[in-house]
């Protein structure tokens, strides 16, 4: 579903123009050493293509030729630095526009994010100038790109900007905020290597959507790490993510700001339950983004996948020389649902003539301090192991920041590249960016992390990551059948005014789609609900069908499981009574009927449209797991039955549906046939439907039927 | 509770000798520099004392005078590291113990945690001697220790040691381990400070909790890191742990090798829900210790504590130049549940007055990169918030690795000292050790995190920890009545030999305790039965009370909700008929008749007598969140009702009782007196009876009860 747009790879041949210049200039050149411009030509000292200066208020500038206006250049520059105050900015724009530049940075702050209309009003302006042109917009208010492969650093950052390491699996960091980029990106101090760094400020025009899709293709970016702050076109980060699958190359990414979303978000809502951190998680989901939840896990995790080959096999091996370290890596495992496989009898003899006897040879395996009288004995094992069809990593310690110990480590590194597979290190030493870790870092087939954690929190992702590159072709989306639309539509039409759709005929649009809805008899008289408890079976439930009154069991106007035709007209009269006190008789389509269904896992369903995200579904487990645990995982639709299964096992509750405490399983096919109709629905009717909201679907072995069903229109 | 025992007083003296000796001999000395003697003798370079070499093989090393054994010593030293092969170590510690040095330190390996029984006798022999004698002994299997405060690093490692730094606050490292200790010291190269590194390997004497309280007393450790494999005397480590409130210092620690815990455990059994992760956590708990749960956050978090008085208001402030900074702050303030207060109108004036007009003066408080060009601005805003009485703390970013900005936060660490309150830093930057860091480490008044999450954790825990250090006295430990002992121990004593006390005595053994039971009578005819239920009040429950059957629903002879005469005498014939399939008459005590409970919040309270931890109880919710979710917590008995209240708030299904989807709140503080009292049995009885599961509690507004209830005698 996920096919690469025309647009998109036109865009992307303009966004080339801008982050991998043949030529630039900087406009606001300047002979003052602490200006923005003069910062920016420094940092641009290894970039190897020509850069012309602009400033009408020179002629030459530390001996180079310095041009009065961009219009005088010998040539048309692929990308242009606006290093001038913010009041200067529009006709720079003007002018790079008419002369066709392939893109321009604008540094200035103080535009879009002031509170000054005046200033907002620049920004729209300068975005309308660009808009449907070839020249591309970075910016404004940002702290510019750095393209370390060409030596584009076109930033004017005063932080010493150095970001290659020769002979290293490189980065490509995205960050909209600049100063977090270019914060993070000092650690190819301690040995991460960079192929770019790229801010985008207020990003009006070019975003991190672009950006991933850039790297996705540049042969010098190994993996891509990316801060996010928000977005304003999911559609085209989705496509983004695929032009990275397709490329084999991981994107990691990092989201701020989470903390408005859940724990403000009312509960007995749909659309609160999806709220904006359910909805990044389903876009980030969607488009096979490498989510982590710490921003100091985001490099080593990029570095890792910058590192990794696909997994060959979901199995890892822990090799420690400290059997508490061993523990503490057995600990996350654990924790992170990482398979240690045990070593058969074979492979144990192999370990048992390489290890002391008080060490351990089974997974994770102890050699001992004794390496340091034996050190054959570790690649030995290592070896072995690495023989093993089920593993696809080794993982060891470090326990002490040594040179000895790196160096065992990047050996190990090497070792395992010749099996198409992984080393990971997890440090535990104290100074982690001691002696040897900087070696360990640059060594392309070994990667490091800081937390133990944080490693085997990454090797579970790097096992999704893998299945879902191994996907070979994205499925095609399942549709709605032109019948069902039909119906669905004519029962939208014939709701007139109301927003809200009675409920016969919300159980009718449910119905029409493929959803199971459990029967029923909309009656007009006590006589003629004995009559259709008597057809659909005792016991029963009745409740009053009126728009007037949503919480019915307050109001008296819904009654349980009821017996026989002598409860069945008792109940009526009573919830007729109650519904009149309420509303009047014209606002009351009549009294439902429907059987009673046995008990079973309740679960909820709800769909809407999000103003950001679009047509998404999300699924709960009904009752207090709900409310209580906020047990609700959401998508972006529609989902076809795979991605509905792959949504419910994300569920805590999930058990439940399994068969819990011995119960038979539910029919958890049903209910994923069932999700993916309702994802298409809102996905088909996006214009039409804003909410879906199903509550419950009773689940059992034999049956799932949703009981209550609501459609809103937009 | 937790008063410090005499004994432990008397320990901690003679521990003092062995961790801080005034004088020192190494037995095993030798010219060979790769030896361990060697190695120690080449770590103890900066100790002023005296340091005797003890070998029968040389008469001098390196112009040293070299003895030929202890007794041939000038002096009787305080601490004697033995440094010889494990089969010459019994001698040598006979020899101490005749001479009374202070205690011994044994190196070797290959003794109580070998495999070889021979080798394992060596260790258990020397146990034998040194008991009730004045000589302690540190090891066997271990790295030796480390005290830099009077410089006697008395260790063999071949890592470079360092501990002390001038002038900074110091920790006191604890850890079983030796490589994990001195791996984790070497943060000492990034500026954080050591006063000690205390490894205990086999532990066979001197252990943990002889080490913390040692370590409480010394005026130079300012706070305790410690790295927990395992105790064996819980009761000594809660000791110590008061002896560490006392000097108002924080115990910080991390325990390795939970996976096995909870993961394993049986559900179904109380027992196996307070497994070993659970008990070490109340055991910590008790102790009034702060619990670490990654390894790499336990350094940070000690090290604020060592710098950190008590909080003084438990609201925070942050000051950022970095709006997506603040951003993440109050992501994890969120998460840990950190008060962020916002300014009220006249602060926010103060602030205005300061900031730009796009950044903010809210908390977090974004100060904006304009404070390069107006640094004053930044000290201005942190002193209008440290004027402010419900603020506690300020915290702020570090996102570059840049002199300039570390010297800003140290001048806002020396900055709070005046206002008694504290100073964090969150690291953004990828350069984690980079400029300036070393030089925040080191300063006294400011706390650096490498996490924003750590940050934040932290700063919750020192909320915790500060209220609990103000409180003045231990409670003094709540009691079972002697009456209450004695109606207990007359039931235990009718039982017999069954293990299990029949349903009817295990609710009277509750009940004589002060648990509200649900009102029963056993009977042995329908009649019987019926006239029951109509004194007692319908509807009722019927089940047979037999040893035989605990699985009651399935062997159908629990009816419950039976309305009428006619219902019970029906249900008590269909029960019988039932249960004289499974079992014989003579096993069949009789058919309890109750009253139905109306529905209520149900909670589990079981207690158990723990081979390791001793008495502990263990509440849940009940129903699927304890089975699904192992919504449970566990505490070491006896409780007050105010821990039990704790406990309780704990529990993540707590809001049900807090009168969960508009119901009326539950009656807390009756169920939190029935788990105290609950407790106070099986602390009381902790020889006689194994184990009380109360399963469920049905709580309600206005009656808590306890519907079923099993007592199991030890």
């Amino acid at each position: 579903m996920s096919l690469v747009s025309s647009r998109a790879v036109y865009r992307h041949q303009q966004t080339r123009r801008l982050l991998a210049p043949t030529s630039i200039a900087i406009v606001g050149a300047s002979a003052n050493p602490a200006s923005f411009g003069a910062r920016t030509v420094g940092n641009l000292h290894s970039y190897a293509g020509p850069i012309h200066l602009v400033n009408a208020r020179y002629q030459e500038i530390d001996g180079r030729p310095c041009f009065a206006s961009l219009s005088a250049l010998p040539e048309v520059p692929d990308c242009v630095f606006v290093a001038v105050p913010r009041d200067a900015v529009k006709p720079v724009i003007e002018e790079c526009v008419r002369l066709g530049v392939g893109g321009v940075v604008i540094f200035a702050s103080g535009l879009g994010e002031s509170s000054n209309p005046e200033h907002q009003a620049i920004q729209r302006d300068i975005v309308a100038m660009t808009r449907d042109t070839g020249t591309r917009l970075l910016g404004p208010n940002c702290l510019g790109m750095m393209n370390a492969v060409n030596g584009a650093l076109g930033t004017f950052t005063h932080i010493p900007v150095r970001l290659r390491l020769e002979g290293c699996r490189s980065i490509g960091l995205i960050s909209q905020s600049g100063a977090l980029g270019v914060g993070m990106a000092q650690a190819v101090e301690r040995g991460v290597s960079f192929s770019h760094v790229l801010t985008s400020g207020n990003g009006c025009d070019v975003d991190a959507a672009d950006q991933i899709a850039y790297l996705a293709n540049d042969p010098d970016c190994d993996a891509i790490a990316c801060v996010f702050e928000g977005v304003t076109d999911p559609g085209r980060l989705i496509e983004a993510g695929e032009i990275a699958r397709q490329a084999g190359k991981a994107v990691v990414v990092y989201k701020i700001g989470t903390s408005e979303s859940g724990a403000e978000a009312a509960l007995s809502h749909t659309g609160a339950l999806a709220g904006s951190a359910a909805g990044y998680n389903a876009l980030f989901e969607r488009a096979g983004f490498v989510v982590v939840d710490q921003y100091e896990h985001l490099l080593e995790t990029a570095a890792f996948f910058a590192k990794a080959p696909p997994a060959r096999a979901e199995g890892v091996a822990v090799l420690t020389p400290s059997g508490g370290a061993g523990i503490m890596a057995a600990d996350q495992a654990e924790v992170f649902n990482v398979s240690l496989p045990q070593p058969g009898p074979e492979l144990r003899a192999v370990l048992e003539s390489h290890i002391p006897e008080f060490g351990s040879s089974r997974n994770p395996c102890d050699v001992t301090a004794q390496i340091l009288n034996n050190p054959a004995s570790f690649p030995a094992c290592a070896e072995a192991f690495l023989r093993e069809e089920n593993i696809g990593a080794i993982v060891t310690p470090f326990p002490t920041a040594i040179q000895a110990s790196a160096q065992r480590n990047i050996d190990l590194g090497n070792q395992v590249r010749a099996h198409g597979k992984m080393a990971c290190v997890f440090e535990l030493t104290g100074w982690q960016e001691g002696p040897g870790v900087r070696d360990m870092e640059m060594s392309p087939h070994l990667a490091v992390f800081r937390s133990t954690a944080s490693c085997f929190r990454t090797l579970a992702a790097w096992h999704r990551w893998s299945r879902e590159l191994a996907r070979t072709e994205a499925s095609t989306p399942p549709a709605l059948a032109p019948a069902q639309v039909e119906v669905v539509r004519a029962a939208l039409a014939a709701a007139g005014t109301e927003r809200t759709l009675p409920e016969g005929p919300s159980r009718g649009v449910l119905e029409a789609c493929g959803v199971p809805v459990v029967n029923n008899r909309l009656v007009n008289s006590a006589d003629a609900a004995a009559e259709a408890a008597s057809a659909l079976g005792y016991p029963v439930a009745l409740k009053v069908e009126t728009p007037d009154l949503p919480h019915k069991t307050d109001a008296g106007v819904l009654r349980l499981n009821l017996k026989d035709a002598t409860a069945v007209r008792e109940a009526y009269a009573a919830i007729m009574a109650n519904a009149l006190k309420a509303t009047t008789a014209d606002r009351i389509n009549g009294v439902l009927v429907q059987p009673m269904i046995p008990p079973g896992v309740e679960i909820m369903v709800g769909a809407r449209v999000d103003p950001l995200f679009g047509p998404m579904v999300v699924v709960g487990m009904g009752g207090i797991l709900v409310e209580l645990l906020k047990d609700t995982v959401a998508s972006l639709a529609p989902v076809d039955t795979q991605a509905a299964h792959a949504l419910l096992r994300r569920l805590r509750g999930y058990r439940l549906l399994q068969g819990f405490r011995g119960s038979e399983p539910a029919d958890v096919n049903a209910l994923a046939e069932a999700i993916s109709r309702i994802s298409l629905l809102i996905h088909s009717e996006r214009e039409r439907i804003a909410e879906i909201d199903v509550n419950p679907i009773i689940c059992s072995a034999t049956r799932v039927v949703a009981v209550d069903g609501l459609v809103v229109k937009a």
